[in-house]
């Protein structure tokens, strides 16, 4: 299965419609799309190879993510920390999507400007005509075949790093450390599977006792981390790594969605003094808070997931600006 | 209607089954029986008579409230406060209720053990055969005939402390001073429409106008709450009055459910010092912080409104030893 070699995490947010909440607790569907780009489509260093493999080749891909998904933010943020804005281009789809698709709905006309599309499921119906699986962000789609290539998302920021060296920026920061990245892998794996999918274990538990369980294991996690971080700066240390992006993606979003809308509620991050420190250190970094929207993101899991929120009412709250209070940190 | 004389207010909590959610915005029943429960059954001091008048008498009506509600809170408070424990006796339902009535399910047999009642609505029909509005708590009951007295809540405090002076306990506070009355009714009356009914209003608006609207309103009188808390100790000055109770049956639910399952989420309670010093103070005062049961309160909202909360999976956030840190105040 796609995402497991090598301590990588995986997770799917297939969020097109139709119901979240499972009996028993909410499992994550991990099946993707597994083809790597990867330098002169060789066999990558690291990680599974299921499925084709695509050379890197600047002007070739098109990134399309949507700025509420947590998973998709990821790539966002380490495309331009890498400084690829000028290899690979980008399209957003808008906050919610219907039953088929993220849509291009914040473009002109409706239609993403490059690829002609209106829906993201368009893309995986060029490539596979009977694709029937959640349309996901983030997504690599070839700009002249229109075809998606793959939507395994850890990977996809894994390759950004690895396989697109070349193009890198000079001051881009070394996201994944040689010497760190066994202890990164489980790291990054225990977050993944405690915070980043836990939040949604909590609010797609469809009983108390899957409830209870999914919010134990998370608030474990959450002592763990705000631990950690009393004693480093950023999860590996004294610098920014892949770690800390896919641990801020949720944290952005923990306060505005997860603490009531999934109730994810023992406190707020802003209650939990080394973590909330952590957070706006790195919102406050040039690359993370320019892509947060809090409206899209309030508006994308307030509106799409219906069957635990039937008005789709958006929430006014929380006030978004003390996440420019200094941090205190560093 | 009743509940609208001298400055009083009214609300209901007709929370028996159904759905909550409005479009255009949350409208309170203001509907009850307007009976009033006087001394030797004269004509009362204040407020208006449209129902019957009964007169005060040890050991002939009971209190019928559940510890799940904000507005069965106040008579609870104020019963204690006032020492009438031995002169009106209390029975209390369950924090949930079915489709037809608030039910005596804490009770051994399910039964309250001087009614002999499975479901309020029995008080109810007993007086009223054809009764079809809402079967709301707190509600005065004969425990000769078992008949429902009133449900007009505002006057069920109100004459508890005006009519029942006699059987008051030597210690018991003034919560109705009578150089304040005036200022004290416009302070509950803005209380009442913009705090307690306020948060209804957010968490039952069935769009995201009246629900903007609610949260605006909400907030705004919180700020004027907030300003006020800060140059007294309480709402009237340096002694706690009706006002208190009424304000702090809100507050003691707001972290715990209005912040979440209303969406009265701008902040935490906990983040407004002036109030949440003040609602500490009240919280640990003797006659308060023993009447609120937060696992009733969670269960009552979560599972009761299930129109807003399809999973009726109660949060198990937040954690309540907050509430007895030192309040800093007095």
């Amino acid at each position: 299965m796609a995402g497991q070699d090598g301590g990588q995490d995986g997770g799917q947010d297939s969020e097109q419609g139709g119901s979240y909440v499972e009996k028993g607790g909410f499992n994550r569907d991990m099946n993707y799309v597994p083809d790597r780009i990867t330098q002169d489509g060789r066999r990558p260093e690291h990680g599974p190879v299921e499925g084709e493999l695509w050379p890197v080749e600047p002007g070739r891909y098109r990134l399309v993510a949507a700025a509420a998904c947590p998973w998709a933010n990821r790539a966002i943020i380490v495309r331009g920390l890498l400084g690829l804005q000028d290899v690979i281009s980008m399209g957003l789809t808008g906050p919610t999507h219907d039953e088929r698709s993220w849509t291009f709905d914040l473009d002109e006309g409706g239609r993403d400007p490059v690829l002609g599309y209106e829906r993201l499921q368009e893309a995986y119906l060029k490539r596979f005509p009977d694709y029937s699986r959640g349309i996901t962000v983030p997504a690599m789609v070839e700009e002249s075949s229109g075809e998606l290539v793959t939507n395994d998302f850890p990977w996809i920021t894994h390759d950004f790093f690895h396989e697109w060296r070349d193009f890198h920026s000079a001051d881009a920061p070394d996201l994944w450390p040689t010497d760190l990245r066994e202890e990164m892998e489980e790291v990054m794996k225990r977050v993944f599977t405690e915070v980043n999918n836990g939040v949604y274990r909590c609010g797609f538990a469809g009983d108390q006792e899957s409830y209870q369980d999914a919010y134990d294991r998370l608030w474990t996690a959450m002592d763990w981390l705000e631990e950690r971080l009393a004693s480093r700066r950023f999860l590996m240390g004294d610098a920014i790594t892949e770690a800390d992006v896919r641990l801020f993606t949720t944290l952005a979003r923990f306060d505005a969605v997860y603490h009531g809308h999934f109730k994810a509620n023992r406190v707020k991050l802003t209650e939990m003094p080394q973590l909330w420190g952590y957070a706006r250190d790195l919102f406050q970094t040039a690359g993370f808070g320019e892509t947060i929207d809090f409206a899209q993101i309030k508006t994308h899991y307030y509106v799409v997931h219906k069957d635990i929120n039937p008005t789709q009412v958006v929430p006014a709250g929380p006030e978004p600006d003390v996440w420019l209070e200094p941090h205190g940190r560093g």
